[in-house]
């Protein structure tokens, strides 16, 4: 199985601000173990902080991918263009949160993308991508 | 570890209605199955279609319980109380739902227990409790 | 045929308070009139104040009766859970309102139940339960 | 007893338009045959699309028959003008509607008419005249 | 005199949550001392969590008792069947909450109930339940 | 001078509804007293309760008469059409309004025609009128 | 007769500024003409910026004079205290605007005065004080 | 092919106010230029400014027409029944606005009829019931 | 103890207007009772219709009395000033409502000053100062 | 005469998704037709994902070329920034949509850009570039 | 050059409150140090709690100062007569907040001023003022 | 001090559009002359289009520069993304607007970025960007 996961605008600086939650390790770190956890799959990872290049890489691999994980950031809950190309493309789409969003600021309430996901996660930190692999992975084989 | 399913209003129709989408099982057989697959954890379940039952048993559980798994049903989207119990109580609280909530009528978009709830799952089904109780055997200990 | 009316929050009341309107009978000698007046059909009544027996009502019966004569009172502008219910059975339900509910206060302006019912009908005091009665056995068989 | 029913907009067209749902009737056949269920009473019928034609109607008969049954269509949900006619007039009127008008667009949710209707009914097709009928002869008298 | 203080949902768990803010004492205490304050009074109390429990028992009690001091908890801002039920009643109806609702969530703000309430106290504690009752005993015979 | 009085829908029935605010007077006869009052000016009265034609009489005389009198009735608050039209012609707009408009339901609290007007009166009875044509009589020339 | 001209806040700019509209003649000199031209009765006038000042003046005015007219300039649309004073009052108060305050910011297009005034006139300019004199003076009597 | 152009309530006065913008011209004489350009097309031309003789006049063309090019003046932003004209019949409508109704007021934002006409075209003067013309002409055959 | 009754806008007028609800006495007089029932505690009475005034006072008197009790009459919806006033000063605010504000007009409903308050009490008439009273000297102590 | 279309995020997909709707024809190939057909007109086309690639691509064109047709998809509705540099640039701006976006999500009626644009165009699929080009090549020269 | 600085409601208690904020400085010293930085201006300096009096310092200064620096506290959200007055003078108005207004209440997320002033800041503490001189008295002349 | 000016979409613009607003200064002579002035000081550029290569720039420059000018354009109002960047990074942000973005439409009233922001400014041109350097520069340091 191959499965991808997109990261959105300023996941990049996970490890190097608030390191008090996430601990000192980079994304990056975290994929590499995930990649040992789930080492019979094909993980593959992207991160932009451009909305367009996320469009691009859905487009790209969303014929032939059998799941992604998305985290689109702070373009969640502002972007028709991302929920566009989500309903265009045919891989299926797991929405993750890696904070509450519920509980910040009103207009992170409201996700544009959740209604073209097969399923949507909040609230649980990194391990939301786990979980959302294990869906993959584990349960919808 | 004890964890325990609460279910709300309706959800005990499952496998009578809608058979075409849930198969023909109840989730009484649904829960067998979570135990047999969860053996080493205590399971507990419980449903009730009454919203002040359900304040009663998150005070029963909220204190002792290492984890609450809760699909409020309609319930989710206009108790304050339940959304109050939540917050009263000390158990950590995940919320599932089955459906993908945020693809149905707009006063489904809004989840009062949300910024209570240490994670929340919607839109793969069934196994959205599968993966809720993941995240408390297999993740969080 | 078997219809059954269910009455919601309050409207136990009936004969006790306001009885300029209402005059001084209460719903239960008014019910005993109808079983005399449709003496061919199998009448049945139920009312309860709590939400969640209300439902369970509907669940018992929504599978078998012939129609449902619903009052919902209070719930019927707040209960996203009452709603599903009605869905979730086969049982075609008829909502029926003594006051006319759209000249009161705007929060009453707005059923959730409505857009699940068969018909709705507003306004003209206990006969609203009497044309509801007709149209299950005189027009709709 | 005298009795009007009043048509709005496009209820011209029933028969024409959708036979599947309303057979291929028309609503003046549909009225032949009230006037045969309702022998005693004087029943009179009148259809205009435009608004002022049917506060003209209104105005006419509205002192001085003992109901009128009003279905405005689209006017129903816009014309202030139609809804201050009905509290301008003396005979009691009764609000229908073929379709079950809250199942359908927002703006189709609130009727400006009922606040100032004696009844309201909406959902149970050409019935709904039945049933009014029905109020005024058999039930109000 | 007969007052009767009812309590809705979570308030139950007083003396259990949040110690630094009431003490370790239960509301039972509490209205143990206040029986002794008020001693020339027949004091009542009851607490359900259950929305149509506190109807059932503000009709038995609401056309008899001097004073009803309700704190319907999470119900005050959603239930139109509870407000329903004070309308019903005879009894005098004095709302309290224990909190500052109005420095809370923005949902908390406004009060289904105080329409039909004699009067509404909120932000002082405990002392909330004490001054309704000067109200009902001192001031108001 | 050539002034209009342009009555909009329900304003033929003054005289024959509500006798104990305007009297047993019609429109009719008030105008008779108008025009023996302002003898002076050429005064021409128009009523009708269709929307389409209180557009057509503005278009007739908007382009030659000194002043127009406009009571647009219920089309006051939901007409663009009538909106447009005022805007379109050369003559000034007095809107005139003989109840309290702001004193009344929510949706009478705005006026789309206001904007396009010369003048806007509202309250004081059929002197409404009155007062209009002295302004184009007494104090614009 | 004893009537009193209320002018609110930036009213006393009059002639300094906006000529072009106005004139150079300030609200004092027009106001010196109103008394020439309604000679037979007691004019007052009455200036203030202070939203207390202006209720004070209400107060003291206002259970003895025969009508006033009022222009709470800024305030009319804001004032909760101005429209409880009006209310408080027993002498009749006509409300006035100077400019078409529709056809301005959409904050002008509601007065909270005006469900309390006997008239309200809005768009004519200095007109509309000698209107709303004519109304107390030579229609009212 | 038969296309008929229907103009709505103050199209009429083309030609006689605002000049400058759309020339001396009326709307006749543009259209006798329409019918010599497409001289191989039946076109037809209806204006009116009632409401119902619009919806008259879509019920008469809408069956036996092969293009309806529809500009619907103020009814666009409040006709309910328009809008349900247009969905009743089975001629496509074209909708055309001479201006550019998005740049104009907030309620020239929303048109009710658009959601029920093929196409939608706004802004480009009259040119735009060229434009729409040459798509039943030209492109759709 | 040192405590103030600081009112605001039209509370003098109490005793003049509206007699049959509070009486003929006027509020000095209710104060005077008052200083004599609570004879050990040193009472101040403070009311201007100014808004400003208010704030002044609550500024002069609010870091060294021991309580204040504000009813600020219509500023209560509107004055953000006198909101921030009350959180700048240091002695506790209890803010009183003679009516029941929440069962009259929907700006009554919302009070800007709440959330800084330690008490909001509504509806019981002058014996909302009691009470307000009461709770500085016998409870709070 | 230099024309070019501009086509904003998801509009790369044409051809590959919803065959059964644009045929297997990709916008390219469509292009090229348009070329053949508008032969003495220079045609130009580009294609981003990027926002912010678009404004540079209008910035370049938009001070030298005739005419630009802007289908900019899901930015439409959320892009001040696109907005802006349609204000900013002299070239004449056509807004073509394929589908009909007022007949969709609620979220796609509101376009920010069209009250910058030339003329709006939507719902007659790709047959709105081929009447755009018409307009700037046939109808406005 | 005469500049004035102007400060509304509150602002008369810095030093006094949140000294850990501001210092144990008053406005007052702070503007002495403004004079002396500023030698070459003539600054002056006002503060009042009432809404009028800071109209009337604007009316008297607004013909003649060469720059206004304004705030206006809690007015700045709420005054409509206060923005009337920075409209009606001819001074230019700066308008300057202490704290950060946008991170913040609502309600102060809004000024009604701003629109009417030459230059809004906000967020840098008192150095807001200095800036608001330099403005003035560096880059604008 | 490092200082980084970044400027968002269509700033880079300035100088060829709207002349006679900004004189036909480009922006990079307008910031050599800003740079001559506060030779003292590092002063950095960057304009971009594209969201996310602004939100790059902030990541680049957020960590180690003494202060960030951001003029965001229309991003502004929309941009989460944005909005996030500027709360993740260490480098104090000052917003600038060069027009007074409050006077004009309303989507432009509120800025998603300025509860992140040290300071805003708004409306005095671009004299906005030589006061924000005054503060990082003179007043801050």
């Amino acid at each position: 199985m191959k499965i991808i996961i997109i990261n959105g605008p300023n996941l990049n600086l996970l490890g190097v601000r608030e390191k008090s939650i996430y601990g000192d390790s980079s994304f990056e770190r975290f994929f590499a173990e995930l990649q040992k956890q789930f080492a019979k799959a094909e993980l593959h990872y992207f991160q932009s902080n451009i909305e367009g290049d996320l469009i691009n890489k859905l487009h790209e691999v969303g014929f032939s991918f059998d799941g992604i994980i998305l985290n689109a950031g702070g373009y969640t809950h502002t972007s028709v263009a991302l929920t566009d190309a989500v309903a265009a493309i045919n891989s299926p789409v797991f929405e993750v949160h890696i904070s509450n969003v519920y509980a910040r600021e009103d207009y992170r309430n409201k996700s544009l993308l959740s209604k073209n996901c097969v399923g949507i996660l909040s609230g649980i930190g990194l391990q939301g991508y786990t979980l959302a692999l294990k869906y993959f992975l584990e349960l919808k084989g």
